[in-house]
């Protein structure tokens, strides 16, 4: 393991975004030695996508000595499937809405080295306990909360694949029953229908129109508010948006409670832009899940945000995908 | 392997309940070659229990040629910790409510054998994967549904214990919010309030109480109705009773569609009496998992009723944890 990681001492890392797609080459300490990035939809299909991928990568890989001196490649990737390697019917990806795309087959061959692929909350877990505040532990949940919620569980040291490759979508469990909010997905009371940065704005938006009281959020025209304006104006003090966060953060708590019964996790960890909001959404969590959880698990697990370097963590989350293989 | 089950063919399985405990030495193949049995609660300390299990035991030692050609012993036992191998605060134990029992040591020490406890649930598991229609899988979860509804998931081919050895509960996850039925655990809307035994009883006296219809049951006291009581009421016919395990298979098809969103396993496995009902309480199970399970899981998952003999299952199980040893 070490001989190899001196003959082969990187890995290539793609954070794979409905809107960039952004490339790093990692060591085995975690530290970015090159990066690089293109646009994901601007291409008609994969091979042309995989095609300007690898140009991109040409120059940052002579930087670091070649190809021979990678090991691997890793991605993340929306609906990826660790077990096949394809990013699966992905809504948010012209080229990989309608069926199933063989992307770490089709890297593998244009750069000669091992692909491995799994979806991007995954990506972030595997990051978590290769560089993040996961090393070590056994047992832990990794939460995204970003346009959507995702998820990505360990549970004996290993990432919870599941039958089919496509475990681990806490963001689609149900925790308003019934007659909860209408989720993206076409069900209703997901978590992500509450606690991702658009159930955060669709709060703000409920709690203005039906409450009286007073807030800067009043100032905005309701459809443009963002998960980032409730944050700035809780951070002026703004008692509305203080309570957008904690009726948010309530129910990631009360969705914790239930996920300690599946796998009483050592820590929770949190991911992604909502975690700015600090302790106005980690608090809330924390006492909501203390109320929530059965006796026997109570004041066990720690409550973590994600100590990976917001930029360039997804990219670091793929490329520990990569030291896997 | 092969050499030491010859040498030591047998191991005791314990099958520890709040009323009778159980004792089969079993074969690699699942055979129960002597059984024996006291009652649980009769002794005032736990010393004492196991002075009466050695003496109770010893009759079914001698009868398969006596303690060395026992490898080592498994029990299932309420509130068990394969970690430490002892029981926790479990209510129901005269013996075993007030603390921390080590009862793994206590029959190690009085044997001369290795001995794992875990709880019933993932003693059910164990016994499903190594003699049951789990055998083979990698990724199920068994739902066990009795006076409590437990659960035993098993992810990657290994049992999930979790953090400190409690992952599990499935039957405290909650499924009904705001204003669940209170539960024994002391919140509200857990699975187990609808969907055990007593769940199942109590869904028939609410429905007797808010509904005008006719029923069998209407010539029970509502208060000693019991999930046996409806299951033969909806033998007969009786549609309010048949209602009452469509509700009840329909909430934990609810729930099975959220844990699939978890672990995504393969089977889901009933095991305990309600599963007596049949196809009253899968076929609404499976109607309503499929409809309100996230797209990518659709049709992929299993449900099938625990293959083991109920009498004999939950020693069985019990004994698998041995195996493990």
């Amino acid at each position: 393991m070490d001989v190899q990681k001196e003959l082969k001492p990187y890995v290539i890392g793609l954070d794979l975004g409905g809107t960039n797609s952004v490339f790093g080459i990692v060591d085995s300490r975690g530290e970015i030695k090159a990066t690089t990035a293109i646009k994901t939809q601007v291409y008609d299909n994969v091979n042309e996508y995989v095609k300007a991928s690898v140009e991109a990568l040409q120059a940052i890989i002579d930087q670091v000595g070649g190809i021979d001196k990678i090991k691997a490649m890793g991605i993340g990737a929306p609906n990826g499937n660790y077990y096949n390697g394809t990013i699966e019917f992905a809504p948010n990806l012209k080229w990989g809405r309608d069926g199933v795309v063989p992307l770490a087959d089709l890297f593998s061959k244009a750069l000669g080295i091992p692909v491995a692929l799994t979806n991007d909350a995954n990506a972030a877990a595997i990051g978590e306990m290769a560089y993040g505040v996961a090393r070590g532990m056994k047992n832990f949940i990794v939460i995204t909360l970003g346009t959507g919620v995702g998820s990505g569980i360990v549970v004996n040291g290993q990432l919870v694949y599941g039958s089919d490759g496509f475990a681990g979508e806490l963001g689609h469990v149900v925790v308003r029953t019934p007659n909860g909010r209408p989720c993206g997905c076409g069900r209703t009371g997901c978590l992500e229908a509450y606690c991702s940065a658009t159930g955060v704005a669709r709060t703000a938006r409920e709690f203005l129109a039906t409450r009286q009281d007073e807030s800067l959020l009043r100032e905005l025209n309701p459809e443009d508010i963002t998960s980032l304006d409730v944050a700035i104006a809780a951070g002026k003090g703004d008692e509305l948006a203080k309570e957008i966060f904690e009726f948010t953060g309530s129910l990631l708590g009360e969705a914790c409670a239930n996920f300690a019964a599946f796998s009483s996790p050592e820590a929770f960890i949190f991911f992604g832009g909502l975690t700015k909001a600090g302790d106005l959404l980690m608090k809330p969590i924390i006492e909501s899940y203390q109320k929530n959880v059965l006796n026997i698990y109570k004041g066990k697990a720690k409550f973590l945000v994600s100590g990976l370097d917001g930029s360039s963590a997804a990219v670091l989350g793929a490329s520990a995908v990569g030291w896997d293989l």
